[in-house]
């Protein structure tokens, strides 16, 4: 998403500090990098499904609050920061039925955290559920390599009234789809909505 | 969206040039103006309509390419240009259905012009009603205040047989649904939504 400035010289103390700055946002970075792969990952996928009229689902864009806009300079955005997602991160459309889903990365080999879900999302999707919508997440264990489909009244439950901020692994194991990793569809993630949404 | 810069002194010549360039840009942006207008209209109504659980019907956040952001500063965006939407403005839930649209401003008295229409946009209509979703544009005629809800096969038949690149305002008129204009929701374009799609 972004391209860092490569081959710069650097000649004095300020820019070094700076550098060193940089450089040590870029290590603390590598969760969001993992999180970058399965949102790569979904998004590929997503194009091989609209490319095959299967279903047409698209990632929303960061939203981004902008500040200042050179003009003199074709439209350069030169101040700017970027905002939390006040919905999810996907929505769209499989089968007539519209469908809305987070994607969410984690390390732990025990839980998965609900610390970085936000009280609005989950009103976001509690709205989804009401209105006749398919509301999921994609939950992606790093340390097991799973990737699973699990659907949004175990997240609102847990949410809502579970003791702990998170959701054990064996209840995501037990109540959530596999997802297929493959290589195309890098995740058939729609064979899991099949099942848990769409099986007679 | 945008904060320009206020009550600043300009002291050189090259300073001078590039404000003239901010002020005419300023002016030509008028249409753009009251295209964000239909826009906030859109909005608000969409609020009144999640707040009610009528709908849940959002606007995609204007995609923007970050080429450079500054963690010295807080992860400010130091350079980043407007990207073009590959989708449609808005798209959600309502009655069950996938509901997908764009919203289009156009100050002509005689037709709406399908120059700002990108092919892409059309792909992904056509993808819409082919998948079983609900799929129109809203279109404000600045001239006589009026808006309309038109189906997307209007819009894809002009687009892709028609001899001029527009649709006579006489045939948005008879084929579309006005769109009654008041203060809450400022838009009750559900309501010709309801007309064109959900009438027994």
């Amino acid at each position: 998403m972004f391209n860092y400035p490569n081959g710069k010289k650097f000649n004095n103390l300020n820019k070094l500090i700076k550098e060193d700055k940089s450089i040590n946002l870029k290590a603390s970075r590598t969760a969001a990098n993992r999180g970058m792969n399965l949102e790569e990952s979904i998004n590929l996928s997503n194009d091989f499904y609209i490319e095959n009229n299967i279903a047409l689902i698209t990632k929303r864009p960061t939203p981004i609050n902008v500040v200042k806009v050179d003009y003199s300079k074709g439209c350069k955005i030169v101040d700017a920061y970027f905002e939390k997602q006040s919905t999810t991160d996907y929505n769209g459309l499989y089968k007539t039925k519209y469908v809305d889903f987070e994607a969410k990365v984690t390390k732990s080999k025990t839980s998965f955290p609900l610390a970085n879900i936000y009280k609005h999302q989950i009103e976001h999707l509690k709205r989804v559920l009401l209105l006749g919508g398919i509301a999921f997440f994609i939950i992606q264990f790093d340390f097991y390599d799973e990737v699973y489909v699990l659907d949004a009244n175990y997240i609102i439950d847990f949410y809502e009234n579970g003791d702990r901020k998170s959701i054990p692994y064996p209840v995501v194991k037990e109540k959530g789809i596999l997802v297929k990793q493959g290589f195309i569809p890098r995740l058939a993630y729609l064979d899991a909505v099949d099942k848990l949404y769409f099986s007679a």
